[in-house]
């Protein structure tokens, strides 16, 4: 496989990380091109906003099979108005695939919004393939996806999630698969850049924020009818933030209980995605159909009739 | 004044600065009435929702000529599809002035979306009253407000703005003030709580967001159209983040100049209000003047027509 790097975000500051990145993907065989601004710096960007959406432009225009990010950060919340979306929904067309999470959330609901056109939610060059122990799912999830094998994925729910959920066992079909970091999702809302998806399975991680600012965005969410509107929600995971003595029980299940009294929507927990090292690959604008059997849930997107 | 304190958000910690505070309030001369659960806790939140609701609803029944808030914190935004808008919009026909900021605009906001109701964006009875060194002009501009003196404010502008700013001096008239803290202005932004103001003055701070995520919340206003729809934006203090090396020389100042590099509408700065100890009483949802003489700004609002 070709994969192109392109750096949208933030600057590349850990180089040795990507080098072990790019080290272990030409190991697995893929063809390695790194974009010319793959590595450049402009304060906290890799590159300023004209070479950060030139970098986009030349990604759509390669060919390769998968496009990567090396990492996520900020910074195409500032390109919105400016990326090639035309471009980029061409190079999907022509069979590129678009991988990346975190900041990368921004530019996949934008070309959702835009153009229809799907991406992967998935992993990035320096965070993921450049760990010393990359996860196994994550490579394995990823090749399947780069080689096109991918029909689905699986995990074990949390016990609480079973009282929660319907006793039905398919839970979504035909849905499309969107979502990703609710910060910069939350930060899409009102603006042109924010799919309308109806009926849809949402997705949602995220990293460093506090519980209390979790219930905020999800509130921003219910409150604007997005919740409603869905299927489901799945919650991957919500990672490295602080509780405080001030919070005295406050915490992450105390927001998913509040939410789930406030919504007749289903809401899934323990997706293994978000800023951990095992990363799913997920189809964001992709139909799917969500399954529960048992203690187990399945998102499947290769065959929307497979299994049931 | 009679004037009755509600924690309608988080929970109150520091009892010596409310103290504090109700001692200073009795000294001007104000009858202080605190409300039976202004000291209650649950978690984080000064009570569970249904107390904090029918605090606010007790605080409309007062009869009190001012409402303050004891503290901000979070808890707001979880209670708005529950707040009673009429019978606060009631108590402001009846002659109650309801003053707060931070948690506070989000009340502030959905009651303005809802009825259109004004209130005050100002001091709080802990952070404020009960500062050891309570500041001079955010006592007068309480005391200005409770007595129904005010008829605006003025301050320097800093030299940067006056190469920004258009040649006129009349920047705004009859339009609508609004704003406050832009994290919970954000998290109401495509929900049914926030005000469509077109032709207003819309004031801004915020305290421990980082400039990336200033950044990120005014894109989010920019793209929404919101900003564009104003006739000037005017930002108070944005206080308590922390630059890191990775930063490299991204700052506040760098996000104010793209905000105006991307946007007609004038952008004025140094507005004296935020989670500072000077901070003015900013009538919200009521129609102002937006004057500049020289390196003053001049925000009017008893006398429209005052002073041109």
């Amino acid at each position: 496989m070709h994969i192109y790097l392109i750096s949208p975000s933030g600057a590349v500051r850990d180089k040795a990380a990507l080098r072990l990145g790019v080290k272990r993907l030409k190991q697995l065989g893929h063809d390695v091109e790194l974009d010319p601004d793959a590595l450049s710096t402009e304060q906290r960007f890799a590159g300023d906003d004209d070479a950060r959406v030139l970098a986009v432009s030349r990604a759509a225009a390669s060919g390769a099979d998968v496009v990567m990010l090396t990492r996520g950060g900020y910074g195409l919340t500032r390109t919105l108005k400016r990326l090639p979306y035309k471009a980029i929904a061409a190079s999907i067309k022509s069979g590129t695939q678009w991988v990346g999470h975190s900041d990368f959330t921004a530019l996949q609901l934008a070309l959702l919004a835009k153009t229809g056109a799907c991406t992967w939610a998935g992993p990035h060059a320096c965070a993921d393939f450049g760990r010393p122990d990359m996860d196994d799912i994550t490579l394995a999830c990823f090749e399947d996806m780069s080689q096109g094998r991918g029909e689905g994925a699986g995990w074990k729910l949390p016990a609480k999630d079973l009282e929660h959920l319907p006793k039905k066992n398919l839970l979504a079909e035909n849905a499309p698969l969107w979502g990703g970091n609710l910060s910069v999702l939350c930060s899409l809302v009102g603006t042109p850049y924010f799919p309308d998806v109806q009926g849809g399975v949402l997705f949602l991680e995220d990293v460093a924020e506090h519980p209390y600012r979790l219930e905020r965005m999800l509130t921003q969410l219910l409150h604007a009818g997005v919740l409603a509107q869905q299927k489901a929600i799945v919650l991957g995971a919500f990672t490295d933030y602080k509780l405080t003595p001030h919070d005295k029980g406050f915490k992450l299940p105390t927001v998913v209980d509040w939410l789930r009294a406030q919504l007749k929507t289903p809401v899934l927990t323990g997706l293994p995605f978000g800023h951990v090292p095992t990363k799913l690959c997920l189809p964001v604008g992709k139909p799917v159909t969500l399954l529960r059997e048992g203690r187990e849930a399945f998102l499947l997107w290769a065959h929307p009739h497979h299994g049931h």
